[in-house]
């Protein structure tokens, strides 16, 4: 019997796919990543289920990819030849949600926003959004530490995750960290798991942890910039100021004209950055006011603020078609670096002559916060990897963001994608310590091979 | 030569003490926990002497407990026979702080309050602020991953923790992490060193968050219940409404009672408890007032807002009163457990109870917006250690915490003092992933043996 089968023969049934053409697409996330062909997609439905598996692929050698939704930007999920594809979207329970304690417990195939909107109906919410919140899944979030928009007011998935349920590599549970609010009772494997990429584990429930939401719907402003450089001192003002913005995006020209010409937004000739900004405190318009003001203060033309709902997904509506306007003009490589805030217009400047060097097209959205951009580089639909340039042009980005302080993924992970710069962040030491926390966990390397690390 | 004859030989001179009756008070923390007899302490003044002492170490095999200002209340700087003693404490320079990035590098000798004073210079906070912050050093609060009264709104040490500098067993440098707000790569090295109480490696330098330092001074509240289970319902509605306080803080009865002993603060005999509160958002009178309504509610007997500088100072000062007034009273194990917010009540109860079961003298005051409470055993002065009804007594406290979802310790850490119970707390497979997690860094088992987990 081969190896597959004996899974099969273990595993309730329809548990198991196998047919060439519908495992592809369970072997690959949002990249390019071409994946190899993995035996076969375990559809898993409960933690036993991932035990079974586990035990399963301890015995037989057998490395095996988790997957949550498969939006992953960096490989994260590219299965490679041989594997087993092992899918945690179908264990979408929310075990418990307590409002008094704001804690949920979670399975990892629950949607991100539908956790958000479970937590909503009771004055709370799931603060980690990507902007595949829609779509993405918790363990996928949990996988990569994932960020989002808020993250700026309250904190990555990290910061909102207090335990994890995790199956290690040869089957065996463990259960990591607590449902308090605090807690230092040995090292923080919850931490350690949390970014972990697959490495290590494959959690089957989290416990997390929910945060008020606010009464109020947030006060919203867009703020239009002739430089880069205003914008970018815009945002320092403000979060000198101590405005705490609940979202600070920022979008460069390339961006803005991508939008622009897939559905006209009335772009000025001179208008280079446009900075989009929220407050959900209960005094929000007053914030947002002296929002206006630092601005206008640091050289914005125009700043528009929203007076209503309406305006306010009109302004937001802006931010949102960014990647839809990407996606029409070519094949992308989203990336993801992140530097320290006061940095943030040398890191765009160095953006735009990477691509005027290397002759590449390259659009820019930052979570200005945060200091986290991601330049999309375009390239043409019709080749499958991103040609040398484009590569050049993301050497050079990756370089000039660990030149100045920062480090080449602030939320979509390292996956497979970006190993090739790994070490040009992580000193040897580092490496060497991963590669043995990873044995720790996975003596086989069985799980999730190639990836992270 | 003996072995610290070698490293006496090898530092440059004054690094080392020898003399036994010094060694003494090197080796203990705040605890009655009695230490060995070590061969001396090293005082180092660079990350060089820390490299030399390491490389040391483990050449000779000698056992390396690092230690802050040994304000510890676990047990974790006690120092056994024949191990060396590694004080950080002077290491203290502030190595740099970047009002735009919001960062600052610090040594791990740096006293917590100065480190926060330093950051208010420039309109910043350091967030985490244990109750020892005016004596306590940086490196203590990472290797305890410290609290504090201002955690129930800015989170713990590590939440304030980007990157470290890490001096390994063998001698390695290990840089973690980040100057950024957000990033991903790889496995989070630097949430695991800290909390992770001097066994993975001895921290030399962090890149620390600071916060936005509030501008105006906080709003305060004293509010007094018939009855504990009155306060927590307050708690509960208080985190319920969204107030978002800064600090909040529950007194029992025999708190209040050690306190009014000691100073007399006109305590009426129908008090069972007391709840302390603060905001410090710009309208913090306005959220005051919603929390003493939420107070009266919930049958607060009597409310006090402070409507100045000095009256607030007055009502923190109940608080800050608090284990002075203990000490007056005997001996006092001061514990740490933390339960989910919501059963809050419920743990004060069981405290209670087993104070009356075992005929022991139980005061305890809670983080109540984080569920962490600290309950204090009184015993006699004369006892070297706590006298067997003491210990039954917390056994008791320690499993119904833990029934109750709780941990054993919120923020003080494991220590020796807390081994006893962990494997409660800990199943197997955590005990043996966080052994082989510790082989990783400490293959020979020198770094602070017989601590944490």
């Amino acid at each position: 019997m081969s190896a597959i089968d004996v899974l099969v023969a273990r595993l309730p049934e329809g548990r198991i796919l196998t047919d060439p053409e519908v495992i592809d697409s369970y072997a690959r996330d949002r990249t390019f990543c071409e994946p190899g062909k993995p035996l076969g997609v375990v559809l898993a439905t409960s933690r036993d289920d991932v035990v079974e598996t586990m035990r399963w692929a301890t015995e037989h050698r057998v490395p095996v990819v988790p997957r949550g939704a498969g939006t992953g930007l960096a490989g994260g999920a590219t299965a490679g030849d041989g594997s087993i594809v092992l899918s945690l979207a179908k264990m979408t329970a929310i075990r418990e949600l307590s409002p008094g304690d704001e804690i949920a417990v979670v399975e990892p195939g629950v949607i991100n926003a539908d956790l958000d909107r479970a937590a909503r109906a009771h004055g709370l919410m799931f603060a980690p959004d990507p902007s595949s919140y829609e779509i993405s899944t918790i363990g996928g979030n949990l996988a990569t530490n994932a960020g989002g928009l808020r993250c700026v007011k309250y904190g990555v998935t990290r910061d909102s995750t207090l335990g994890l349920e995790v199956v290690l590599a040869d089957g065996r549970i463990l259960n990591t960290g607590r449902r308090t609010m605090k807690g230092v009772t040995g090292y923080d494997l919850t931490g350690l798991f949390v970014g972990s990429e697959g490495t290590l584990g494959v959690i089957t429930a989290a416990t997390v942890r929910l945060r008020r939401a606010p009464a109020q719907p947030p006060a919203t402003f867009a703020a239009e910039f002739p430089s880069l450089r205003d914008a970018g001192a815009a945002v320092s003002a403000i979060i000198a100021a101590g405005c705490q913005p609940s979202l600070m995006e920022l979008l460069d020209r390339a961006t803005l004209q991508a939008i622009d010409d897939m559905r006209s937004i009335g772009l000025e000739d001179a208008t280079m950055a446009m900075l989009i900004g929220q407050s959900d405190v209960p005094d929000g318009q007053a914030v947002v006011s002296r929002m206006e003001e630092l601005c206008m203060a640091n050289g914005a033309t125009f700043v528009a603020v929203s007076s209503s709902p309406q305006e306010t997904d009109d302004l937001i509506g802006v931010r949102r078609m960014a990647y839809q306007a990407k996606e029409r003009l070519g094949a992308c490589l989203v990336e993801d670096v992140c530097v320290p805030r006061s940095v943030l217009p040398e890191m765009i400047t160095a953006i735009e002559e990477a691509a005027a060097r290397h002759g590449v097209r390259i659009c820019t959205v930052a979570h200005a916060g945060d200091g986290n951009l991601h330049p999309v580089f375009i390239f043409d639909h019709g080749t499958a990897e991103p040609p040398a340039e484009v590569w050049a042009a993301a050497d050079e980005v990756f370089t000039r963001a660990l030149e100045l302080g920062g480090t080449l993924t602030g939320e979509h992970g390292v996956g497979m994608l970006k190993r090739r710069w790994l070490a040009l962040e992580s000193g040897p030491v580092v490496q060497e310590v991963s590669a043995g926390i990873k044995g720790v966990f996975d003596p086989l390397g069985i799980l999730n091979p190639g990836k992270a690390i």
